[in-house]
């Protein structure tokens, strides 16, 4: 059987000839690279954890609670003290990640027939999940300091009528926020782009606000049905591996979204160890906190070496300008650290470590000037 | 905000009007309505998977094996061990939940121009995420009796042209098996109605086959690389809070899977926990051996009583037939006993539960026929 390939199989054209999704996983000592939490989950919360999953073990026979009533209200909880605005379960949803969440966003609201946008450079998923579900994709513009330009975007908006806008914002892997006046006029603009239908949803994806300077966006829920906000217990949690994404919106759009679920899409254990962290997250901010000091180092010692950096609401920096993005992450990667290449021409992106991965990574930078022989490529110039 | 209702928002049109899929979740004694496996996990499988889920909580804030490399070793040594065939892990592919690998499998080989087909009743969630997905549903005939009518469903695929074939066996809600030459025949007769592009892809879902008298079609595997086996941890392992479903195929079809799926879709507690799980399959299968034995009894005993029942290989059995059985159902609950409307007209279906739940069960039923003051519809007289 092993001489029947892909290609042999009629799987879809658009898939042809494509690669799976994912950065390189590479064995290296510092790994720097998918904007992970360099912090173990404390012990105590290890134990909470266990406890918790050998109770929801007990009843593994019986299929989850499919509504994931007691996750939703936590999550609630959590957002009310932290986004200063009030919400309850009914206004959030979680499933395995905020890939799934912005599928079933998408399934719901894209689709054949519809169109999604993006500013680009910006999450990767947001188009390859539009694509995934039959959605067009538009590449909506950035500025060269990677801003969004509301008079570029508002007039993109207005001649394509999206039915859905994403904005990401800590962006990635730029990792500058958004604007709070920005986001209200591209939702202002975005439905009346569609005025004769019924609106377009604007997706804010907050994956990385936790660890910015301003504050979540939640607030601008109030009187806005067609805005969602997207979040995860990946970064600010501590918790990749958990895989719990979760969003903030009217019920309608909550209600909206469970005609696409897949039943029973939340497993009895991942609702389990999201609850078990949920009781824990003031210990976890305290990590937040030292690592938003640690990316501020960051952008400081970067620039004092003499790179560019944008500026960052997140917990990884983008750099640069190399002439070549791609030979420095190689050279960088010789010295045991793992650097991300998203394809940006001249920039790499590094994730803030612990503060001894940081130290290694400024190492391996200020060695990857000498070994180039000389400046990273003065700002303001553009690189090929 | 309580004024915006879903259809007051962009949803697609035809999730207008639509309610979310699943049964009801009621709280009553005996709860013999989604197939759940009765039995609770062996205490010590709840320790291994603690032990287990500790080690991956240590490392929760890195994202998990995206590859899920170890879980699909250990689900190909069980499928080998227990199908009587050789397979490794390059031929399984691991999801949350049976529903998300045939989400894949549509996002690969269905999708928005594309058909799928399945013969109904059969599962219900084959249509709705063909559906989710934008790809076409036919819904292909059965016999009286239920079981699939080949001359029937060879002709409705060469006059159709299916790209996705879905064969449920045993099938649900009817429990009745399809033969192996059957699933073969139409194998062939899916390959020869697309001989002019690469074929259509044949999807056998064996959810419930640990229960079956009969052997998994796993061999049939063997030079047929448009096969897909699908099944599931959630009835034979007693694990459907777990959602965890698989398939095995071709190592071509897990790679073209690959090119759909969201990256790191499977998280490291549902991984550790599965694995727990495959280190107690001689435990696990021996409760299923018990509930084989219980199945059998329902099947005799209802007979007895006086119903019609299908042939079961599920641990399931459907039995009627009603004049009204919605209403049956109704009175059947009243007793404390959840069983399943399904829809198809005439028949209820109750899952095996422990020997007292079945107890229950019986009485609730006898306690029905002396209700409704007569015996149900004959054999063979078509019910409305």
């Amino acid at each position: 059987m092993t001489d029947v390939r892909i290609d042999d199989l009629p799987v879809r054209d658009e898939l042809r000839g494509k690669s799976p999704y994912g950065a390189p996983q590479l064995d290296v000592p510092v790994r720097l690279n998918t904007n992970e939490n360099p912090y173990p989950l404390p012990e105590p919360l290890v134990e909470r954890i266990t406890e918790r999953v050998r109770e929801a073990a007990r009843h593994l026979n019986r299929y989850p609670d499919r509504d994931v009533v007691e996750l939703r209200t936590e999550l609630a909880r959590y957002l009310t003290k932290t986004g200063q605005y009030p919400l309850g379960p009914e206004n959030v949803w979680a499933a395995n990640g905020s890939n799934e969440v912005i599928q079933q966003l998408l399934q719901t609201f894209g689709g054949p027939g519809r169109t999604a946008i993006g500013f680009e450079p910006s999450y990767s998923m947001h188009a390859l999940i539009s694509r995934g579900t039959g959605t067009g994709w538009v590449s909506g513009p950035r500025g060269d300091d990677f801003t969004v330009d509301l008079a570029a975007a508002e007039k993109v908006i207005a001649e394509l009528r999206p039915d859905v806008v994403f904005i990401t914002t800590p962006n990635n892997p730029t990792g500058n926020a958004v604007p709070p006046e920005t986001v209200l006029a591209l939702y202002e603009a975005a439905q009346a782009a569609k005025a004769e239908t019924a609106g377009a949803m604007v997706v804010v994806d907050e994956a990385y606000v936790e660890f910015s300077h301003g504050d979540s966006l939640l607030p601008l829920l109030e009187g806005r049905p067609h805005l969602v906000i997207s979040r995860t217990m990946s970064k600010a949690f501590g918790a990749a591996g958990l895989r719990l994404g979760y969003l903030a919106a009217h019920p309608a759009v909550v209600d909206a979204v469970q005609l696409v679920r897949l039943p029973y899409h939340l497993s009895a254990v991942t609702q389990a160890t999201a609850l078990a962290a949920l009781e824990h997250t003031d210990t976890l901010l305290k990590y937040v906190d030292q690592l938003k000091s640690e990316r501020d180092r960051l952008v400081a010692e970067l620039r004092a070496i003499g790179y560019e950096v944008t500026e960052s609401d997140a917990n990884f920096v983008q750099f640069g300008r190399f002439p070549d993005a791609h030979a420095a992450w190689q050279r960088i990667l010789d010295r045991g650290v793992l650097v991300r290449d998203n394809g940006v021409p001249g920039w790499l992106r590094v994730t803030a470590g612990t503060p001894a991965e940081n130290d290694a990574f400024l190492d391996a930078v200020r060695e990857h000037l000498s070994f180039v022989g000389d400046t990273p490529t003065p700002p303001k110039e553009q690189s090929a």
